[in-house]
């Protein structure tokens, strides 16, 4: 891996003396991995905003056909890290060749529907045309562009090394968008976000696009992460990460002198909803996909389903024997980093240790350092209406099982639900239609409603929304994937009275993008 | 006035005790009007927004036609207001009654443009359809709603009395989307609020809504404002107003334990940017114009043309001398509060009296209490560079007239704009082509970007934005203004797999909405 220089990437320059900074690692060895990185000071971070500010000068004025090409060839560049990117990435997260494969994946997919929109328009713009003849007053010709604010931040998420780190849902949206980008490099995978980096560097140099529309930061340290939020250049933030950290982060954005916005994605136990007919009808398939999808990066997804809730019946006593029979025989696996590692063990510990919680199912026993073994818990809809703690997230394997005595308490239950990424139920169309109430109730809690599927696999498409009320996201009107996340980085301005000759192209009156015009 | 209580409305009830309060007041006769209203306290309060709370619970679920024709019934009752209610206004505001007429114009045109949206929406729906046989993962169906926020508490205006207060862009625009509103009235105008409250009771009435969809809370003290904001059911707030109020009511929003969205329009100095040789062929045209704008509501629009910018020449010296003149015949005028009066008469005297300032023409002295002098102020371009602070608002009738010898001079000057609501140009076609860098500079920093008319005057329509970067607004990504408001108060939600018996019905298959389908 000679090609890595454990440097951070500055406006088209690799700089900084890694040295002094720290060890990429391997989870699975328990060791570190031999590359070393720089961890960024104060003068490189105010150099990778101003880069970042001056290639918006020039970046935001690039027609959508410019930007597209960029995007098309960062996700070829990307495409073109073949194999060297997968084998670097499981060793720094233990993640398995395929799944990182599909990330990638998923961000190419990204990037290359943001190039195609940006090149066939969907959605129309507004226009208001001029009725000089309006009595009492006149009406203006009005038409409403959307403008990129400027510098991005965005945070690396360990979790996601390729679909939301360095280049992922975010950087594609805010590149999309016109916003050049500084990233702040997870040091849970420095080697990937740099043969990342450099991808989209080539990209860079390929199109002529301006050096400082991509800029990667490394480092561990908070206080780096604090001051890129609070970098006066910066004008909004995408982040995906822990509670703690996106909330702290999220309130520096809010009380900066200029506050902006923070979008961040911070979690969620997405419960499973199963109607008593499907349970009873499906119990032991159902439980199956609990397992699948629970397993899923050994449960390090934001949408891993960590709460199931039930009525107490034939199908729920079948489902759970089914569901624990399963992770008795499930194999330990390791997670993305000691931290988390020892994070779920502590979490879990306190989970099933809580009065009224049983202990239904253990996996097999950890054999190595930095492995969760997988986990359910049970309790009553009771226990679970006493102890809103108990809707906590644990990141990693862990599912809690709650059976309720009474659908009255399960709709209870869903009403004391905080904001969740998604939630499922599970139900044939007629108990779903009886049981409309409950279907509201959790669709007002969540961002994506499903109904007889699983929350794993989150399609990048155009109706997509990922994201929810808080605290699942800081910013619950948008989205962190699909088409729909390009608005997190613009804003509306209206244009008001200009001649033809100097309106924006998708604005005139003989554009080829779609209008609605009033 | 006898149909005056001077209480609050919570949950279609009339209730408090208006003896312990405040009275109106009327500027221009600098005396207590006749009437007493209810200070809210926090039991109040409370009520207040458990109704709302309640209220959403079944007003989320009313389908489009249901909520259109609730809007519709509310534009009738304030229509049906008549003179009454202007002639109140004019008492409370010293505005006058053809300017309050087109205040209530607008109101209920916006309640009716919103009516006839629900009714016959022009925005696609996003669909993406399902493709189970795609490979090497079926492709779920998923479809994009907007769900409602929840209780959204709305600030009357005192600039505003029927455009933005009680009822206008943000009332009309939150109920439109499915939230119920807790409004609390400004203390300017208080018997205003109520007369337009009671048409809104009388309208749910009509229509049998719920009766928490709006309640009003009337009040003079900064703690009530507060905690409305910090009230867990407030799920967002609608602001216009002051810098100081907004910033200090937006913090807390955000520090909220569950931050919620403040969408704040803060005011603006609205520049007027004068090219060459429009100036030299129009001089004493955009002379009057600027007279007419500035001088309108005695200068309290938010979009009020605070500032002038344009180069030393021939057309400069013919416009100063036009304006000045104007001004020099202007006759006082009453301003909305005894305290915004002093206000205006504060910041007027801090600005002439800055170093390098001018006072370059002042209206006719003021004869009575509450009357602003109309001024205009002038320095060099020099002397705004050196000086940021001249950039900031004078609420009145007070326009600085900015002098600059060299075009370098004026596009520094432009990149030191803090956030604006409007920007003007006026130029010839050729000439605004030339200096297409200052056009999107100014772009960079305004809501609306205006070619040769004044900013005054805000068009309630489909591509509408009213709002701007920070500071002129506290959320550049949303409008106050026209059909987008709607989406201030929305939050996106995807159905993932779900029968088309479980759908919204504009979501269906067979949906009359139109439909983006991928």
């Amino acid at each position: 891996m000679n090609q890595l220089s454990g440097q951070h990437l500055i406006n088209g320059q690799w700089t900084g003396e890694p040295e002094a900074g720290f060890s990429s690692f391997d989870p699975e060895r328990n060791e570190p991995l031999p590359w070393q990185f720089c961890e960024a000071n104060t003068e490189q971070l105010e150099a990778a905003v101003g880069a970042a500010e001056s290639a918006f000068l020039a970046y935001r004025l690039w027609p959508a056909e410019r930007r597209a090409e960029l995007l098309d060839a960062m996700a070829d560049a990307i495409d073109a890290l073949g194999e060297t990117l997968t084998h670097v990435a499981t060793q720094e997260t233990a993640l398995p060749e395929a799944r990182l494969n599909g990330e990638r994946g998923r961000t190419c997919g990204q990037l290359r529907l943001f190039a195609q929109l940006l090149r066939e328009p969907r959605q129309p713009a507004i226009i208001d045309l001029a009725q000089p003849d309006r009595q009492p007053l006149p009406k203006p010709d009005i038409r409403l562009d959307q403008l990129p604010l400027g510098p991005v931040a965005v945070f690396g998420a360990s979790n996601f090394p390729l679909a939301f780190s360095a280049v992922g849902g975010d950087t594609a949206s805010a590149l999309a968008a016109g916003c050049p980008v500084v990233v702040k490099g997870h040091p849970a995978h420095p080697a990937t976000t740099e043969l990342v980096a450099r991808a989209m560097l080539s990209a860079i140099e390929k199109v002529g696009a301006p050096k400082g529309v991509f800029n990667l930061l490394q480092g561990r340290s908070p206080q780096l992460s604090q001051e890129l939020v609070r970098a006066p250049e910066i004008q909004a933030v995408g982040f995906t990460g822990s509670f703690k950290v996106g909330q702290l982060l999220s309130r520096i954005a809010a009380n900066r002198p200029q506050p902006i916005p923070f979008f961040g994605e911070l979690g969620s136990i997405n419960p499973q909803l199963l109607l008593p007919q499907k349970l009873a009808e499906s119990a032991e398939a159902l439980a199956e996909q609990q397992h699948g999808s629970m397993m899923m990066g050994q449960g390090q997804f934001c949408t891993s389903p960590g709460l199931v809730m039930m009525l107490r019946g034939e199908g729920s006593d079948r489902y759970l024997s089914r569901l624990t029979s399963l992770i008795e025989q499930q194999a330990p696996g390791t997670m993305l980093t000691p931290g988390i590692a020892n994070a779920y063990r502590e979490a879990a510990h306190k989970l099933v240790s809580s009065d009224g919680v049983h202990l239904a199912a253990q996996g097999l026993p950890c054999t190595h350092a930095n492995q969760s073994q997988a986990l359910i818990a049970s309790c009553s809809g009771d226990t679970l209406l006493a102890n809103p703690e108990l809707l906590e997230e644990v990141f990693g394997p862990c599912t809690l099982v709650v059976t309720f005595d009474h659908a009255r308490q399960l709709l209870e239950a869903i009403r004391t639900l905080p904001g969740q990424l998604t939630g499922s139920v599970h139900g044939t169309e007629q108990e779903m239609c009886n049981e409309r109430t409950l279907m509201v109730e959790l669709a007002y809690r969540v961002g994506r409603l499903i109904a007889n599927q699983m929350p794993t696999g989150v399609e990048v498409c155009h109706a997509m929304q990922h994201g929810g009320p808080w605290p699942a996201a800081t910013h619950s009107q948008s989205t962190s994937v699909g088409a729909e996340a390009i608005k997190r980085f613009t804003r509306p301005m209206a244009w008001q009275n200009l001649p033809q000759s100097l309106l924006p192209q998708h604005l005139c009156d003989q554009s080829t993008t779609p209008q609605l015009r009033y």
